[in-house]
């Protein structure tokens, strides 16, 4: 998986880095001071290498190793519900690491993985967070529930969101872009919550929502 | 100008629209129960006639006509301070249409404007906002103070959103990706208000952050 630019690798979780390929003598430096294998390129072999916008700076990295269910650990945790979406996803580790949240559950199947789209959108909080795979999210909904976690689900018929006395501890699921959040995962839900909205407008863009809904429930 | 798809034809006001081309059956029924004028084309043409995920459906408007300052009417408005990311600009389009609100301002220069990734990404929302250009951002957010209108304005040293009793007639400015809010635009700002965020995290997506700054004021 290829990543680009001078931001991100400072970002990076230096045991994630495979290699650099650089023309900027900073970015040198830096991988000598850091240990990090890299390799002289100038511009024109490296705009060969890659099509995206690398800034004088492609990084190889190794695929990203999900966590598992038992490693989450903050009192609030975030679940997506076979969310389709890089950019999507990669605002939504944004926001999540802004408010403290440091586990994000996605399911195995249908659903966006961790690609180098989602690492560049996530501006680089994707080393601060545990994305978790799980194999089926209402499992592991119960699960959480069971360690003392209220389910909260995103869904046009659910409760006000600013209405709401939140749990300490809590999940908050968000659902797929088109079509919300699955029968399963509802069933399972304690609250369904809503953001209220205009009549003109059907929904909100999935990570504009998830950002509402996060600020909204942190305080608590 | 081109866009796609049928939900994003049944969206546009009809007036926009110059032309669709289409191999859909309902489309052609939708295209002669509305007057629209229309023309047959298999797949294989609409693919050769643009790159974009058509589903069947192109259809060929008219340019945006933007509005001017004196057409803001809602109490509480939007401005941009010269974003740059078309899809940032149809996800906070979105999102102020769910809000109420019915005026945005954008500057002329160095701004992103009103393209077909822009109609796309507000999910048809563009057509139920006035977006309002104007030469000089800073002059017309004083036009809009001498109207009663408290400007807020989003910057990392801003006093916490949750904290401030807002004003009925308002007006949130949304910074530059990068930059942020501009000198001027900050000099002329009443209030600055900020999103709290975890150290570990530089700022948020520009469309999540306008939607967390909204649906915050839009109450009050």
């Amino acid at each position: 998986m290829q990543v680009f630019g001078i931001n991100v690798l400072k970002e990076l979780d230096i045991k994630r880095i495979k290699k650099v390929y650089t023309s900027r003598k900073e970015v040198i430096e830096y991988c000598q001071n850091n240990k990090i294998t890299y390799e002289y390129m100038d511009n024109n072999h490296l705009n060969k290498f890659t099509k995206g916008n690398h800034q004088g700076v492609i990084i190889d990295i190794y695929d990203y190793e999900y966590y598992s269910l038992d490693e989450a650990t903050s009192n609030f945790i975030l679940c997506l519900d076979h969310l389709e979406d890089p950019h999507n996803f990669g605002a939504i580790i944004r926001s999540a690491v802004g408010a403290g949240i440091d586990s994000i559950i996605i399911p195995k199947d249908r659903s966006v993985k961790v690609t180098d789209t989602v690492v560049k959108t996530s501006a680089g909080m994707i080393n601060h967070v545990k994305i978790i795979m799980v194999s089926n999210i209402a499992s592991a909904l119960k699960t959480l529930q069971k360690k003392g976690y209220f389910v909260y689900a995103a869904d046009m018929h659910g409760e006000d969101y600013q209405k709401i006395d939140y749990a300490p501890k809590k999940v908050l699921v968000i659902g797929n872009e088109g079509e919300g959040i699955s029968r399963l995962v509802k069933e399972v839900s304690d609250v369904l919550v809503r953001i209220p909205i205009d009549s003109k407008c059907e929904s909100l863009n999935a990570s504009v929502a998830a950002g509402i809904l996060i600020y909204e429930m942190r305080g608590n």
